[in-house]
């Protein structure tokens, strides 16, 4: 079984998360989809992810301690909230939709852009991108100043997000479109079409790849970073706190 | 007010903390000392630091909805846990010791060292590195191995880290030693008299310039990454969680 | 159909890439294995490189023009020979073995080591690996110096690469290992068991997720670097050559 | 006692600079000022750095023999003229004004932009950014072409200035601004109040923060590279020059 | 004698490389001027560059085992096609074309530009410039759109390529042109007095420092990377293909 | 006339200078040698450089208002001692032998080995390697520990020098030596023969190129960086200094 982890509090994003992987052929393991019912609707800016990552890692803590663990996880936010928390907690792979989308991008073109929602997420997928080596294949990080639920509820959205995502691939000669958002997975194949190159759905890419690999029997390393959490030394009782 | 914020739930590590800024002369604010009781009591790995980082959000934010908000905060654990997430909830500046003793070791030699405790740190703390953009001064950073709660309680601890940092200083010309964790800060002298070179600890360090950076007005920017977080649009009444 | 290609001439080691593909399960597409019989025996050194790449793109010519062009590419050499020669010449994903070990790597570990055959191909992988992006997560690219042809045929050969990697990984603090010629492939099982950490090699690892990628639609951008070749422009008769 | 070295040979910028910083309150340490009698009125390019280095070097020598060396040195020129030099000739810390400006600029905002005076500086901007390894986190610097002497003498300067600023941080996502000159310090409150982003000027922040380091017992290393200079050897008598 | 290879099958190519060189004066060795017959046309993209290396090789291996075996090799395209394979085949010199220029022009300026034929060209040099280490001196690689074989033929093409390239100087602050492409090489003198700043042609450079280099008894390292290729172990007959 | 300026005062070294560029033959252009009396006797540290890089511009302006001014200048230390200065001083070509050795050893192998002369040399080289690019080539700069003026006096420093270089080619897979200080110029035939491996002299290089430079027409940028001085705006008399 593969845990699809939305950090995130939104039904209705988990719901649509669901619509899309189930529509997923040739799968050999079954999926199944948490949300993080006490973290933040969605994910935008560094506070949000500080307490998403939390609710990840106790998601984790609690599909571990269950009857049957999962052999694989996909953390669907494009941030890879938690994402090295989560491998620290499990031997099963884990996997975040951010580095899948742009690792697979570096697969079909030498330059890709990233579109994403707000300004404030730049800097953090920027970080990521820097963290995984692929700076130097990115031709850009671009908001679309669409905020997430926005993507949602707003019959203008995909509209917007497409001149935007025109713009940046022309004037950064983008060989390809990383949508930036889980949120945007549901557009892939009409961006595809409307952009006339390979648009990079993490959550599709991230679940595929993740059935892949437990049938590789590939596995989280147990060795130094990601090693089990330490377990602590007592304290002698607090006088103060 | 200066609040200097244990990530850790370690009443004495935090009373340590107390004793060595409390020593500090010529400060012009007062200093008030916290800790996240509900974190781990150690902050070794990528879990504990989510979940320390969590905590340190939620302590921010109490301390900015009370009474006398501080005017600059101090977050003492090497690994800057949760500086990003506390930078977005005050326009108060925060300074992490990691990054205040590792930019201070520049101003000072063109190398320096940085030793810390269990090697699993040393990944967290490299990614920092690279994020502060001070790799290419650093000529390295060491595992002791000697675990954070046993530098207080085990009295060979000192001369293991010493011979540990000796050693890593001369096989890589390190002109500086940066100590990597907050419980090492009480043996900053004796460890410069015992390797004649500047050895740099940042608890010091970051308590004195947040003091000295409230004087010069310097505050926490507000523009994009740092803007206070977006207020979230209501999500339509779930239908499953 | 996704097809193999084994850049150099080698019968056996075409041989043996089949039987180990052949041993995949879950694969949703037939494989065909096809050698370079032109090029060199084993791909050692630059020289080496030029010719097999040039006989990479003669097969995968051939292929496209063949009553059933193949839906996806997997070049069988840890140095992607000629990887991006052969993307230009298809509209199907074209994944090279070097490039997906390493980059699964990333994804279960914060660092990796290569282990490859000699020296000679330190330099070329390396570039590789910067071109990858992934220079920052790779403790070290290093040399068994079992030249490949050996790798099948000595019975010490196997011994003499795990003392190399063992000691690679240990002074290197290498997380997980990166087999760096497809004819070690053989050992993955074996070597994973003898070093209790994820060994990966590259052909199960391209050839399941070039199979992945197929299902997903993912195809290479024809847009700048890998469009169709140009059709060049007559030049008037020579008068010498 | 604080020495702050004015490279350049300007007494109305050296006066300016004493301004300045003598309006700084809750120093601990007396604060000295001196120009560089035989250097360039003002430091725009490679030559002038040259002259002035030399003069600077001059300087801390004359200092440090003389009854009183001072206990740090500020070097008040953005470029950090002479900075490794003068590190060399003591063990005060010695701090110059770039470098803390963009230190700084760090723990307050993910990304600065810099406004210097003339093209011609940029390129050594550049290279000072790379040394001290913070060129991930600029956005960009920029020359606003308004010459340092005009800074003081130019009504129209400030409005060029603030102009230039402006565009240079909403093109480049710049969430603080750098002031590139020592000349500019004097508009730092005004032009913070104009962008409603932190301003900042090196010259405040390097006496403060030498005042607080001097506080703290921080030194300069001797080890490798600021080690004092070598005695040189004789050489025989010169039988042509 | 120095070989010039021309690594592409034109003959009006290489009779206008012949021209330009043939005019230099002062050179010590005799100049041989070569094309590769079976090779494209032009070199434009990754699969022309696979196809035209494999025939350089092939020429250094024909003139290596003549009578008398070139002193030093220059391979005259932009794209240093086939550079290491052709190193790895002789102990004398050879020098790449975009090299020696991009090389040179860092010795005239900080920041050049490098005007080349076809966006699709740019990754490649990109990849190359990244190779030599010269990325952080250089302001862009900028493609003119105008194809190779087009400079030769279209009366127009000279103020095409004059219009990009003063558009891509004035943008990026280059202090330098590289000509990009072997094509442009006639053009030098006339665009050097319309920009007024010094322009790159690699042909003559590589040419000239070529006949420096033997003068100076400087040869191609034959340890580890560029050692003469690997003597194959013979396999056991096939029993099948 | 090219002119070889020598950064330091010693005579004895400017005239094996001399010796060894007399000694080149087929040059196009007479040499003329010059010292910088008032500069230290040898150039080891920043402050040697500081002091050093005066005397180099001072030399230069005196050349170039001299009655022949030089077709070219080469910088005859291994620090490039002032070379951005002179640069902006002048039209002709400046060439570095520094720079020119690590240049040129990158056109010969993949990576290089420097070899200098004291530990505190090694971080001045390191930033001029970053500089110009190259870092990615070199395998690592090492010191003798020698000093500069022993390698004259001392008739152990060759055997030291070349143990120390064979250690350090062994130890990093050096495939070449760059000679890292002007003092060590005489030893290149003698080494090349002991390591069998390309080593290479700077002085000798950056002659024989700036001669090939002059003959190509090569010339200085006279745009943005290198740009004559700026003229200073007069200063009100000062009142004090």
């Amino acid at each position: 079984m593969i845990a699809i982890i939305n950090p995130n509090a939104s039904v209705s994003m988990t719901e649509q998360l669901a619509r899309e992987c189930n529509a997923l052929s040739g799968l050999h393991h079954q999926l199944t989809f948490h949300r993080c019912a006490e973290a933040p609707a969605s994910i935008e800016g560094y506070s949000d992810g500080v307490s998403a990552a939390y609710w990840v890692a106790h998601k984790v803590r609690q599909l571990e301690s269950g009857p049957t663990p999962p052999s694989a996880y996909v953390i669907a936010c494009f941030d890879d909230t938690g994402l090295d928390g989560a491998r620290e907690l499990t031997r099963a792979p884990v996997l975040g939709i951010g580095e899948m989308a742009m690792h697979t991008a570096t697969l079909l073109c030498q330059k890709f852009c990233v579109m994403t929602t707000l300004e404030r997420s730049v800097p953090i997928l920027t970080r990521n991108l820097h963290h995984y080596g692929l700076a130097s294949r990115c031709a850009g990080i671009f908001a679309s100043k669409v905020p997430v639920l926005a993507l949602e509820q707003d019959p203008d959205s995909y509209q917007r997000v497409l001149d935007a995502a025109r713009q940046s691939l022309e004037l950064n000669n983008g060989e390809a479109l990383v949508l930036g958002c889980a949120g945007m997975g549901q557009w892939v194949r009409r961006m595809e079409a409307d952009l006339s190159i390979p648009v990079l759905d993490g959550v599709r890419i991230a679940v595929t790849f993740a059935d892949a690999m437990v049938g590789l029997g590939l596995k989280t390393s147990k060795v130094l970073s990601y090693q089990f959490p330490e377990v602590k030394a007592a304290e002698p009782t607090p006088t103060r706190g």
